[in-house]
C-alpha cells in the first residue's frame, strides 16, 4: 500500500507495536479520517487504546460519525511534538515528534459491549475515575456510540524524530540545538456546583503525573 | 456539505475566521488528509497560516506528498486539548478543546514563490530566526516542496469547548471541575557541535513565551 510506504527518512519509520502503543497511550486526541463522496472527512477526537484495538466514541446522534461507523475505510492519526529542533539554518531546522497512523475499518459496538469499552475509555483518560463515581446508566449508554478500530500488523505506521540538530556541514557560528516541549497539568479547579471537600485521588494523580520533567 | 454540518453541540461550532486563525496560529502540528484510491491518506505535519492560506511543506522526494500536491481534495485538521473536564459521572466527563478542519485543494508553489513561503513557515514556528541565519540556498529550495491550502469561507469548521463541568442534574457529592493542560518549553539545549556563546534571541523568546500560565 503506497500510503504506508515511507519514501524519505526511512530511519524514522517503525512498524513496532511497542512504539505504536507508547504513542497511542501518551496522546489524548487524534484525527479520525475517512472518505465521504470521494472527499476526505476528518474529525479530531479523543480515543483510547484497549489491547489490540482503538476505542472511539461520540454521540449516536452524530450523523457523520454514524456513517463512519458503518464500515467505511478509516485512519486515525496522532502526533506529539516533543521539541523544536533549531538548526544552524532554517533548512536544517525541524521538530522532534512521535506520530502514528492506524488504518482499518471501524466497527460499532453492540449495546452489551459498550459498558466495558466506555469504562476502558474513561480509565485511559483519567485512571481510577470509574471507581469514584456511579456506574453509567443504561440510558447514558444508549446515547453513546462506541466504535473500534483494530490494530493490525502492516496496517499502521509510526514515525519518530529524536535527538538534537544535525551537525553543520559548513563553517558556522550559528547556535543550534533543541527546545523541549512538555504538556503539564494546572491545579485542579472545582466547578461552582462541586461540594466535595477534597480533590479525588484520580484527579490528584493525573495532575501530579503531568509535571515539568 | 454534510461533512461541514454539525449535528450535535451546535453551540460549539463557529465559522468565524478569528477563531480559526487563533487555533491555526497556536497549534504547531496537524493532520493532512486526502483520498488515494478511495482510501483515506493521512500524514501528521507542521504547518503555518500565512494570511488567507495555510503553508505545508515536505521533501520533493516524498511520493505521496507529490500526489497530494497534484490537486486532490484535502483537509487539514488541528486540535489542542486545553483541559480535562471531570464530570460528576464518567458520562458527564469531557475535554476542553479547540479544533479546526480546513477543506480545500492543495497547490504546489512554483520555485520563485518558495523562498517567501518557507521564510513565513520558519517565522511562524520560530519568530525572528530567519534574520539570525544565512538565507536558504537555491539548492535547498529546490529540495523542498511547499504547498498551499486556501482558507475559504464555508470550507472550514471550528469547534471549541470551554468552561467547567456541567452542573449535576442529580444529588451527588462527587467532585467535578477541570484540570487545565498547558504546553511549556524546557531550557534550550545546544547541540555538541554548537560553538555559539549565547542562546539566540529567537530561541530565548520562544522558550520564555511558553511558560506555565
Amino acid at each position: 500500500m503506497a500510503n504506508l510506504t515511507l519514501h524519505r527518512h526511512k530511519e524514522r519509520g517503525s512498524t513496532e507495536r511497542a512504539v505504536l502503543d507508547a504513542i497511542l497511550d501518551d496522546v489524548l486526541a487524534g484525527t479520525l479520517s475517512t472518505v465521504v463522496d470521494g472527499e476526505p472527512w476528518v474529525v479530531p477526537m479523543l480515543f483510547a487504546r484497549q489491547g489490540d484495538r482503538i476505542l472511539l466514541h461520540g454521540s449516536t446522534g452524530a450523523g457523520a460519525l454514524r456513517h463512519v461507523a458503518a464500515g467505511a475505510p478509516a485512519a486515525l492519526a496522532v502526533i506529539a511534538v516533543d521539541a523544536l529542533v533549531v538548526g544552524h539554518t532554517t533548512f536544517d531546522s525541524s521538530a522532534n515528534y512521535r506520530s502514528a497512523v492506524v488504518h482499518g475499518g471501524l466497527t460499532p459496538l453492540a449495546e452489551d459491549e459498550r459498558q466495558a469499552a466506555l469504562e476502558a475509555l474513561s480509565e485511559r483518560i483519567l485512571p481510577g475515575r470509574s471507581a469514584e463515581v456511579r456506574p453509567m446508566t443504561r440510558q447514558e449508554m444508549a446515547k453513546t456510540l462506541v466504535m473500534t478500530l483494530p490494530i493490525v500488523d502492516g496496517r499502521f505506521l509510526t514515525k519518530t524524530r529524536t535527538g538534537t540538530a544535525s551537525a553543520p556541514d559548513e563553517e558556522t557560528d550559528a547556535w543550534h540545538g533543541v527546545v523541549g516541549l512538555r504538556t503539564v497539568a494546572l491545579e485542579p479547579e472545582p466547578a461552582p456546583t462541586s461540594t466535595a471537600a477534597e480533590v479525588p485521588r484520580s484527579v490528584r494523580d493525573f495532575a501530579s503525573a503531568r509535571v515539568l520533567a
